[in-house]
């Protein structure tokens, strides 16, 4: 049989749309074309914020102290020190007790989300991830074996109890839950949260268990609440995963972990896989540097004012010009519907405008568009008119 | 059907014997009934040499820069200025021309060979694999669908041709050449790596193609020759996976790299996938701060000279004490036959003095022990008596 020069499901993987991507190279396109400053880029999600000064000394103090022996491999779970230090940190932010055993440092919550679901999936188990979501959770799954099943949310973008427990068969394995949510924006209310624990405790079973695996990079970036609803506190068997790149706005250097809460059952058993599995599959560990830097300001958070200025100012224009929009409690997204249903095409019509946003297709939800204000407050200001003009087109 | 609290799978291979996993444990146990100070542990390959002062130059540079936009998000593949400064390195390094483009940056060399063979395997197929050889290996193959086939090399541990071409069948799609060698510290040939360039073209075809995948952290960890021969120079299609783990004393930074050869066939196709493949298998980039490092002291190396010292004093030893040892030309083990065929029993009678090494069995080539000399030179001193003793009391 004649073969590709790559495997087969990677070529067909590529050929997938990608939205984010395809929106990235327009982008580029239209920046050689225009001058980067004249194209206002609303596609991607890269945290801008000014890492919190805790940070920048940490920096510098790790460097100061130029130890032969601080760039090694560790232990593949992570320093004690860092342990302990994350492990206090989510002991405030989950109202649950941690100790350093629970928290296994990872290469990002995305090393960590291939961890936990390497851990979970048996070939043909089903994962039920709620939409919009993070276009990457399908690689996640599938590269563990496993297959996403979607479930709508509803139209405020909260979890559709009913439909979530007409989606578990005797193959659910796990169910991914974002909240803040990447793109909606959306902050699950304390009693989606409840809910939800109750649908999955109907039907979880120690011969056949669900595991809720929490994405929570997005936490602490919240805008009209002190503290971000979890269904981590109601439900068991309950896997959490996270990383420092919002809180520290340090996306780039990929400092995650899992965090396993005490009345997780078989949880020493699900520690050491976890630990073996970080190794295997090529993480290793969270980087050294970055891990004595994080037990240093394990609990310092950037400026969330900065986010919550740019969210105000993009969503009360966007209403006032007549957009459709859920006022995201959280995260870095708008996630608008676009005054026509064909997303794509009203992208498009963005794209005169020299703006740049991503269709709700990619994430599992058309008619919708994710519009990032993880920008600087000038991107803003200077799009205005374009989605101005854009809707007003249409009328 | 019942399940288990995680994946039958990774349940399976937890319980497969990892030796080194064992003998860490075991050590780990001794370290707590005698002292750490009194144990000699030769089981762990963890680069123990400081790393050259113009890393710790470019460390205290980068934090100094205190750069709000250091630690974001940057392109998969990498910093433009990181990808071309080990572009020029791996130029003069392997005698080949590489631009920047040719490099994709990876959370160390195990993310580097995880995504290699993501690239090229689709289920079922096959990788060779030269024995005694690092047991990892076995994981990215198989979590990639491959299958590992394994081929013993000779008693100097050079790879062994006419076996390595009785291995190949149609559904060899790649072999795992790592020279120097973890674990025997044989340096393979310049005959070898032409001869084993000529095996492959017999075989390799544009509808059937076999990768060379190279593991080339070890290259500049050398004794006896000023050049690591490599295959690469002969084979057109070609990847390389290294990292500065070993350059720079840094294992636990996570920096490491692929490079695409300019005469690799379908290469924008390769490339493409890869860098995919980087994002969506969870290391997303290199840790952004070490990138930037990395770019300020790309050609930087390590003392090798401790190495070579420590290979001295170990190996001189050992042969006089009645071993049967290969001298290693490079890399940081010893690869003795152990004076019993029992590999395992003899691993406990070194135990009987404190010391512990690796049998050999868990690198595939039973009756050797791997005996890790990057340690510290008093360790070596310190154990001298205990591997004497060992050899004598089974004569």
């Amino acid at each position: 049989m004649a073969k590709l020069a790559i495997a087969e499901k990677v070529a067909t993987d590529m050929k997938s749309a990608s939205w984010i991507r395809e929106m990235f190279e327009k982008g580029l396109r239209m920046k050689a074309e225009f001058g980067a400053e004249n194209v206002h880029d609303f596609s991607l999600g890269n945290p801008n914020g000014a890492p919190p000064e805790a940070f920048f000394e940490a920096v510098r103090a790790v460097a100061d102290e130029r130890r032969p022996d601080l760039h090694r491999y560790m232990p593949n779970v992570g320093f004690d020190e860092t342990r302990a230090a994350v492990a206090k940190f989510i002991s405030g932010e989950y109202r649950l007790e941690f100790d350093a055993g629970a928290v296994i440092l990872t290469t990002g919550a995305a090393g960590g989300m291939n961890v936990v679901m390497r851990t979970v999936c048996d070939p043909g188990d089903e994962v039920i991830v709620l939409a919009p979501f993070f276009p990457e959770y399908r690689f996640y799954i599938e590269q563990a074996g496993g297959k996403m099943v979607l479930v709508q949310t509803d139209e405020h973008f909260q979890p559709d109890l009913d439909a979530i427990e007409a989606a578990i068969t005797t193959r659910t394995r796990a169910i991914i839950v974002n909240t803040p949510n990447n793109p909606s924006g959306a902050v699950f209310t304390e009693d989606k949260c409840r809910g939800l624990a109750e649908v999955l405790k109907r039907h979880d079973r120690d011969e056949q268990p669900i595991y809720l695996a929490t994405d929570d990079p997005y936490r602490r970036i919240i805008f009209n609440h002190d503290w971000c609803p979890t269904p981590v506190k109601h439900y068991p068997r309950s896997l959490i995963v996270s990383s420092y790149s919002k809180d520290l706005s340090i996306a780039g250097e990929r400092a995650g972990y899992i965090a396993v809460p005490p009345a997780v059952p078989n949880r020493e058993m699900i520690l050491g896989a976890m630990t073996m599995l970080n190794r295997t599959l090529g993480y290793v560990n969270m980087p050294a540097f970055m891990q004595r830097v994080v037990a240093r300001c394990a609990e310092a958070l950037c400026d969330v004012g900065f986010y919550r200025q740019n969210r105000d100012l993009l969503c009360n224009a966007l209403l006032e010009y007549g957009y459709d929009l859920n006022i995201p409690g959280g995260a870095l997204y708008a996630f608008p519907k676009t005054p026509i249903d064909d997303d794509v095409e009203f992208v498009d019509i963005l794209m005169k405008y020299k703006i740049l946003a991503v269709p709700g297709r990619g994430f599992g939800r058309p008619g919708h568009m994710r519009v990032s204000y993880c920008v600087e407050r000038e991107t803003i200001e200077r799009a205005l008119p374009g989605f101005k003009a854009a809707i007003k087109e249409l009328r």
